[in-house]
């Protein structure tokens, strides 16, 4: 299963990735392209020919059938049409949002097995693409750093469902300990011992209900393991901790039975996430039934990374109040700075304060966005690279700084991993990727099916069991599979095409930083960690932080597709964001100072409004075509700038 | 938007939707194809040309380009050769699980969409698909009888993500009087009038909590919206939901306040399904805190279909425990039997319990296997068609059945309906679909995401805000776009297109029914509401149920793929499963007498296994091609039989 050993040494020429801004790659396409379908075609023909052909080439010529093929052409001329008021992804001039061109590899490998319609709810109506899905999904677990043998992981529809399913998990591990218990005590089993943070072991029924909510993840799920060996059939054991567990009573009555048996009604478990992490966590502690109010904002450093003393005085605060921690999430790769935590600290910190303190809290890394980024730190081999070795890659830049090296090499002590194939995979949606540490996490939301049935001991012959989702595409583990296929997962592959996006953030953020703007100010965020960039822009005019953000709003609106501005109409696109106060606190008062506004202005306007550019395209900086992107793009900014200051613009 | 105007009168062709089980229709397929692909490689072409190409002819030749082309083109040889070891779901011989064919529109629409890379979480990164997305959302909302103006409605990656937004919603809604409650004391607003179920209208603040956690649907969105509007700042007033929400406070913190002041603990609130409903109901309610022991089972009747005396006793049992019902779900199309509940039926019993008892629940249909056969109760010009203008389309069939259209049309009824395009509406995965009866229903899933702007007041600018999931396949909303177009939601396209897949099914359910097994005794479950056949086998000689049930799981295997089974070596392909007792209970019990076993057998036994042949393909008793297929696939049921009562099947 090691796909590392049989990678190729040379170099790979990123050129042929993609079909390319103006479809420079177009003949090989469709060369492919057209294998793939005939390929099927055939396949289909020689599938019991003598069934005879249920559509005759005579019947075609029927007036209802030439009629029915019109309206198929013609709806698709139609489409074809609609679809040219869409985005120019593809192209280096477009670093808005976090969409850019698809590997070819991707897009003929989905194209073909869509073809087949495999559905990866269950190996039987997938015997192949569950297989690749789980291959894909072992591949991802290996460059993080996971032991293959131990490790559990499948696709998703994205990363919001991959960490829904992460803190599902997480929500189900916190209270396991309580099912355990209380389901070995109608049992009638005693005596299962459990570990607790500090590392000492102690009987489970001699524990008190703070001890039992602070167990460390692993330390749960042996002593779920314990439990199920002393109950001797697996399937008693089950159902038994279902009759107890927090995911078959529900919080009402789990907390009632709480309340009743300890005297006092279960307190609000939190999960902690740096105050840079996507919104859809507030959404899924909302939908989980934690509630978004129990989601606790840890603050961020100025360079928008999980503070790690930040998070040892929140995790205090919790002892202090005796409140559970069900999750701290890490962010690699924040949406708005890609920011990477650094996650080695916070896990040093995790690992530390379950010592001191006694608390143990399950760990979560959303690399949704960054995780691909842990191929610069894989060789060839599959070993990890050194930080030296890994940075002489990109050289003459300094990327990546040693802490986001740190940080992602740190995603190996995480309990699980969000990482999305259709961000910096380069493979089309839908592609989210969820891997566990433990695979024993997933009894944890196991449920049974019953048209769907194990073929002997095979147990991926329906992952559906295991996951919060249903039907989902055999095409797109298909296509993860094919672009993994022709960009290894290591320093060469995936290493190189993402080390290509961060220098071409990086040149942007130099031109922006020392560019001569004025009467302009251009304000950038800190030096990005992977390859986004962030800046504010101000004018002597714009006398307070309202009128400057609206004047980035006039910027964006005349840069970004719209109603009223059809992509051909534009040279670049970007997309912007708010540093709002509630979120970011302090760690945005350094931009509104250098905007020539106050920490009183920032709390008083509650944002500070930035362009934000996201880079995923290798030629943005690579020096191939005729343009020069980044100067083009300060040139265009210049005239932007000018014409909105002086409402010139054309008005939506 | 009426797009039911604009279609054309002329009968469809059937046979020029598919490619064809024999690739009948490759050459138009191809042409379709190619054009896609080139339009969109001119495209990329025609956007800033003077840009230069990234990739020169000359740069194609160097052994790095070349190396690479030739690695990606080796790849897809493999890939092509894996998919061979799939299933042929395109053959009406295949009529195992819920996968078949997909119209050429979708898959040319998907294709040509996927290579511009939209994602329909936020239209500015998807600005056609996202229209194309609500438009066919509010396509499935009108042929559902949901009015157009006041109907909210969105594509998911699948049915079960569509229940869970469903269930989501209806948890918040249960809860939100509560809310309204508490945030109009903090904001010293009195007066709040109220919708009792009964019809009465009462003051919020004189309610018992009984009282509240029984409003209607609407009549507690009615009671939000007025709060709202008392508030004037919608800001303040979301806010002010949000610190007295069960979503914003979670299940913990919101129970602690209701035993603090209505001094009990919030009683646990159950969901009614019926015996039938598909297992990811469990699922749901886990994930969402509510519990899997709070899911009620409704038995259901001998027909599959819930029972309303069973549903009405349920309520009854529930209004004496003051026990809360979240919602209650009513399936249309179950996944095991294609069983239609009267729906018709179990809204009139809500109704009438409601008035009666005081007890306002939510109703919802899990459409997501039968609803597109909602088509044949909508002629051309969009106007229900009577039961009999339906009947009379599928003579000399006598189908549906009344019961069956009523259940169709009653789901105008439900508060919020899943139907999944994925299944038939024969378009590639991941396509669900989720409608909502009233558009407010979103206010109480919405988040906010800062780096997502609002183009001024267009209210489709993010739908991502109202949505479980974030990012999606813009190609998936055109794929079911383009279905659409040519097969429209009435009876003539869809309606025609499941009306010949019923007719396969009742063929074939006739010929199992009426053939001579003898020695073998084949058991159908009772005549199909849509498209599924189930049929029980048993023989002398298998003296037990135990027997009888492994001897139809050797059925089951002879006739379907696995590791030891490669698709090219079987005639037909079947599934199989397991009417259980837990949750079947008595609608079992004839399929065991039947075969000769009785009720204690059943209930020692715990289940009885039926071989499950899902009919999606028209061709199956269409007479098409030189084979008649319900005849061949009767004579390889007795050869089968034979081989494995003899042990002479190929063993695996």
């Amino acid at each position: 299963m090691n796909d590392y050993d049989s990678r190729r040494e040379a170099p790979l020429d990123l050129a042929s990735v993609f079909l390319g801004p103006k479809g420079e790659n177009a003949d090989v396409f469709e060369k492919l392209l057209l294998e793939a379908f005939r390929d099927h075609v055939f396949w289909r023909r020689n599938f019991h020919p003598e069934d005879g052909f249920h559509v005759t080439e005579g019947e075609k010529h029927s007036p209802d059938y030439q009629q029915a093929i019109s309206t198929l052409s013609q709806e698709l001329m139609g489409l074809l049409g609609e679809l040219k008021a869409g985005v120019p992804f593809f192209s280096p001039r477009y670093i808005g949002h976090m969409t850019s061109d698809l590997t070819m590899a991707s897009l003929i490998g989905y194209f073909a097995t869509m073809l087949y319609n495999p559905n990866n709810v269950a190996a039987e109506a997938s015997p192949v693409t569950t297989r690749m899905e789980l291959e894909v999904a072992a591949q991802l677990a290996r460059m993080i750093g996971y032991d293959p043998d131990a490790q559990w992981g499948h696709l998703t529809s994205g990363g919001t469902v991959a960490n829904y399913e992460a803190l599902w998990v997480a929500r189900n591990v916190k209270y396991l300990p309580v099912a355990v218990r209380w389901a070995a005590e109608e049992m009638g089993i005693s005596g299962l011992a459990v570990a607790l943070p500090d590392g000492t072991q102690a009987p489970l029924d001699q524990l008190d209900l703070w001890q039992m909510l602070n167990v460390m993840p692993p330390a749960a799920l042996d002593l779920a393991a314990r439990f199920r060996e002393r109950v001797g059939d697996a399937y008693r054991a089950v159902h038994a901790l279902a009759s107890h567990s927090l995911e078959g009573l529900g919080f009402q009555e789990f907390g009632r039975r709480l309340g009743t048996i300890y005297g006092d009604a279960l307190p609000p478990g939190v999960v902690l996430v740096p105050s840079t992490a996507h919104y859809s966590w507030e959404k899924i502690c909302r939908t989980l039934g934690i509630g978004g109010a129990q989601l606790v904002h840890v603050p961020v450093d100025r360079r928008f990374r999980m503070d790690p003393d930040a998070l040892e005085a929140t995790v205090r605060r919790m002892a202090e109040r005796r409140q559970p921690i069900i999750a701290c999430v890490s962010v690699i790769g924040t949406t708005e700075e890609s920011a990477v935590d650094r996650l080695d600290l916070i896990a040093e910190t995790r690992e530390r304060l379950a010592r001191e303190l006694g608390m143990g809290f399950y760990l979560h890394a959303d690399a949704a966005w960054g995780g691909y980024a842990a191929a610069i730190t894989r060789g060839p081999d599959g070993a990890r690279r050194t930080y030296t070795q890994a940075m002489r890659d990109y050289a003459p830049e300094v990327w990546p700084e040693e802490g986001v090296y740190r940080g992602l090499v740190a995603m190996e002590r995480a309990d699980s991993v969000t990482i999305d194939p259709h961000k910096l995979g380069f493979v089309p949606y839908p592609a989210g990727a969820i891997s566990f540490r433990d695979r024993r996490s997933r009894d944890l939301v196991a449920v049974e099916a019953p048209y769907i049935f194990h073929r002997g001991a095979s147990e991926w012959g329906y992952i559906g069991r295991f996951i919060m989702e249903g039907s989902k595409p055999g095409a797109a583990a298909a296509a993860v599979w094919m672009s993994h296929k022709v960009l290894p997962l290591d320093s060469r592959g995936y290493g190189r095409m993402i080390g290509a996006t961060a220098r071409g953030a990086l040149v942007l953020h130099r031109r922006l930083s020392a560019g001569d703007w004025s009467p302009f100010r251009v304000v950038p965020l800190p030096v990005p960690d992977l390859n986004l960039v962030c800046f504010a822009v101000g004018h002597p005019s714009l006398g307070t932080l309202e009128e400057t953000n609206a004047f980035v709003d006039r910027i964006y609106r005349a840069m970004s597709v719209s109603d009223a501005r059809a992509a051909r109409t534009l040279e670049y696109f970007v997309t912007k964001t708010e540093l709002r106060q509630p979120e970011y606190g302090e760690s945005a008062v350094p931009l509104v100072e250098a905007l020539g506004f106050t920490r009183d202005d920032y709390l008083r306007v509650g944002a500070v409004a930035v362009i934000r550019c996201t880079v995923m395209d290798q030629h943005l900086a690579s020096g191939r075509g005729k343009v020069d992107y980044v100067s083009g793009f300060s040139l265009a900014l210049k005239r932007v700038f000018a014409e909105e200051l002086a409402g010139t613009g054309t008005r939506e």
